[in-house]
């Protein structure tokens, strides 16, 4: 089975982010996150994002999203995001389990994206105490149909569940996509965001996201919280030198930019190659494709590993380690089943 | 400062693990755990304890033995530890909170070795309502004061606790410690121990442990328990890759006895060139010296970073990556303070 | 404002109840249930139920719940249930929160009776490790849309759930309606439930929910899971003491009757009086009006709490308490409003 | 067996009680506490304590405690009580539950009350990430050992902990006795505690302890949490009813007054009819006598249900419903088995 195209975090780290571990693994540094290379490789973050924000490197998007709404809502309050968000459909239910029971909200919207009006239904309605009212928004950028909100389309999220005094979470795990999309990286901090995950697994580097905390107020004894939560590393240094190789290096931002470059060159192929329709606009690095159960069996058969969506739709992800001959051989093979 | 002997964490990965690394990060392979680099690194590992056990790895100690704890004991359930044990002072309480409160019931006993009759004494109380009763054992091996049970001492402690239906877990952070020193990993199935956390990172993975499952009643939705708590990687391979560069060369199993050695070479030093008395016997990697206040800041101000423990003395951890060269010129520094 | 209809909370405890608790009043006792009032209580619902289960008595029908739930799935796990059961949409969150983020799955079906299809077919749903698998059953009797299972509709969602090894919860707030509309009470253990909670306030009692367990397995140190939960009483007999007074009086049925009956007053009067629409089958002791929000706020402006619900229809509830004369007192504002 | 001695919750509600309960019992009103019952027995609380806090009525002091210390403290931080607070001892860990981990940080002192250098040597102690900080203090008024703080002794444990901006809570299960003991109770919101728990059970209620709030910053969704905790009451005024009476009576006052004078009996005729020693002062309604294993048995043998305690001295009790005549019977018994 080939499993190229099944999921970004099927690729291994990009070049440089393997040069960065290397470097960083010579000689004895103090432990828990108190080196050099890992405040270099926050740097990088908080020149990326222009802020002078908290930043802490785990090891799993989980986790971080599921810290990330624990610190933005009580176990009795709810926290507003796409019903498609990972954190709704694919984390096992962790933002209950790290937040105690906190709930999640489910709003409706094309292609990943919040509805704003829908939004606007839900913060309407009146409080009851038999209920979990809402306190964050959380939203995905990219989303998880591989779709990028533009700034304005943000501000209309954001703006009102700011005006209420709720919290913002943004789940960046594809954020260097959205970015080589044209999403600036520094509206984030402008337009209110308090807690960023910024990916790091998906856009070549090992399994580390760094947790960017805007709103200083929340920084309070976070080593402990992350501690506690089984998501300090010991050799710091060790999640910390990929992500600074690859940030360094520019990849973070090249590797997104061919990914959704081979998503582009995919999705062309698919409409003028075969009979299949693209079910969502393709903005970043992912490609769903509306498919016949018995077509995505046959494409399976045919040695490539892709899943079906919650819409029914199957989707094809590119990454930093996607090639144009590795795209033209499925598109090879998406035309001979169509 | 000089960190080579503050924690066996502050050196990098041994050589054989940052190839594994490097060997498993070509190509595409399957996400989440599911890869062939992943299930060679677990056969190597239930080789070494000679069982058909369930193994998974995570990114951290931390995180393995709470989601341990909660696995044996119900949040209205105590375990019973060694008070100086890591998952009672060192690991912010992430036992009650993996474990929703689950309880945490301190033995005292000698050189980090819980003493049998004081856990037979806490066996023995009356169970009442408002108490968290014991639900499980944990043991430390080797222990946090550098001591290594013997198969008799753990059998002493583990009967009376089986005899009950109690769980049992081990933490092996410094499992190659404790087998360099002669324990046999094969006794840990048949003493009875449930759940092992077998350590990576201070054996020179990069931030891996092995959480193996020896009671196999336990390892349902093991993977959706693993994923909530964020302890699922994405990118398995770059999680198991070292473990596997490790295990397969035998270099975990060498360094630990290299580490071993070069504790054993700082003690004969400390014994015979300076008036400082060891605290604890040396059975593994780590020297525990007593020493005044005053003595420790000179140390610490001639630039060795040294930390004092809860018993007052200060201690010295050897690694993989410990010279004969550092701990003469750190037995050397400790003379002249002497 | 009136609120007779407004809940079956409204209403105070039956004088049976208030007798019960003065007789349970006197004297020294001892606290935490080990007295006979508690005991005796216990034997009365036993009987009801014809089995030999575990009977404790806790304060509210949302932590007798979701603490039902948190001994039937783990947090990682869901609890299957109708998506207008109670736990689904008016207890905050609780299951998520005793049960530490255990997710709950909810199913369609009219008139608050899951669909069996609807069910087979989440049962049958492949198990993946990112999202939470189904654990238990939640079923409510009567149901929250008044309607009663009847034994052949429970074995048809009890049985394929069994079948799978999961557990069977029963919301059993509404007991003494069901039962009244002729659930009989000894199909509870022999179909398979494994915990009832058995209600005591809507029947009648004080603040008092009995939690039933069937499967004495889930009893281990259930007094210590319930003091951590805050829901034992020091002075138990005050909780069990109205309840007693309620079950040995018969009142327990009797009231459950005449709620049953006064609803039926209810509902053919507005049938045959008005041009409202009944929303759900008038089963137990709640009727569901089809009304526009305009007649429904005239009707509270006319001093009648009733609140609109999730499918947007009416609710007036009977209770115990209810009088044949304020009925057809309501049922003139509702003509007047028609 | 007589249980009159066994513990301030053996004996039922006051008569005055009793009444409120019926009282209120009356009518339809409506549900959750939104009722004139549960507001008026609000008031008298605020009125005792002089502040406009918010007051909300609970049905156990575990939970009130539990939440309340939830709400001052992080999972990832502890609370300071004395090592023998009911807190610490005696509620199965419903710190830990209720607030997913949240740790306790035992403090010697005699007799129940926290020594003030202990607490400032743990307040000076340097944070670090792998432990539990505080972030709040717990007192108990009166304490475990029936000993009262006075408020100069209060204040020299309080104000260092708001120095810090640390919360206070104070467990009033027994605040009656402290009251009785010349304790004002308008302290205490001007020694800054922020959440107090007013007990109610002890003091001749039902099961009902209030929560109050002085830091209003607490207040926001409360309901929402005690509903998710399951400590709302449906039928909230027969949970506020008889402490409306306790309240409205001044029985609340004159019970513990009386409990005070029978503790003080009891205490008075040991010293002079017994050859037994008091193990601590004797300040609000509970005897503390130094009695050997053998002489306890002799005196349960003797049909007095009475426990030892984790100091080794045996409890006597006294509540609104000890009788002269009892304490002499007791004596009695006391002086024969001496």
């Amino acid at each position: 089975m080939r499993y190229d195209f099944g999921s970004d975090n099927t690729a291994g780290m990009v070049p440089s982010a393997v040069e960065g571990l290397i470097r960083a693994n010579s000689g004895h540094v103090p432990a828990y996150g108190r080196d050099e290379i890992t405040e270099r490789a926050a740097d990088q973050i908080r020149q990326r994002v222009d802020a002078d924000a908290e930043v802490r490197f785990v090891f799993s998007g989980t986790a971080a999203n599921a810290i990330a709404l624990s610190m933005l809502a009580f176990p009795f309050e709810a926290v507003l995001a796409h019903n498609a968000a990972h954190v709704c459909t694919d984390e096992t239910g962790a933002p209950g389990f790290f937040g105690q029971g906190v709930g999640l909200i489910g709003l409706p919207g094309f292609s990943g994206r919040i509805d704003p009006l829908a939004l606007r239904a839900q913060l309407a309605e009146p409080e009851v105490a038999h209920r979990q009212p809402p306190a964050a928004l959380s939203v995905t950028q990219a989303t998880e149909y591989g779709t990028v909100y533009t700034e304005e389309e943000l501000r209309q999220l954001i703006e009102p569940v700011k005006a209420l005094g709720y919290g913002v979470h943004m789940d960046g795990a594809r954020l260097a996509n959205a970015a080589a999309a044209g999403f600036d990286l520094k509206d984030i901090p402008r337009l209110g965001v308090d807690i960023l995950v910024f990916g790091g697994a998906k856009a070549g580097a090992n399994c580390a996201e760094a947790v960017v905390l805007f709103d200083k107020s929340l920084a309070r004894r976070f080593d402990n919280r992350l501690k506690q939560a089984g998501q300090v590393a010991s050799k710091a240094r060790l999640l910390a030198g990929p992500m600074l190789g690859l940030l360094e290096s520019g990849d973070w931002e090249s590797g997104g930019a061919h990914a959704n470059l081979m998503a582009r060159r995919l999705a062309d192929g698919i409409v003028t190659r075969s009979r299949f329709v693209l079910a969502h606009p393709v903005e970043s690095n992912a490609v769903f494709v509306r498919m016949s159960n018995d077509a995505h069996a046959r494409l399976n058969a045919a040695g490539w590993a892709c899943y079906q969506f919650d819409d029914g739709s199957v989707r094809f992800v590119c990454s930093w380690a996607t090639t144009e001959e590795v795209v033209d051989e499925l598109l090879e093979a998406i035309s001979a089943i169509s």
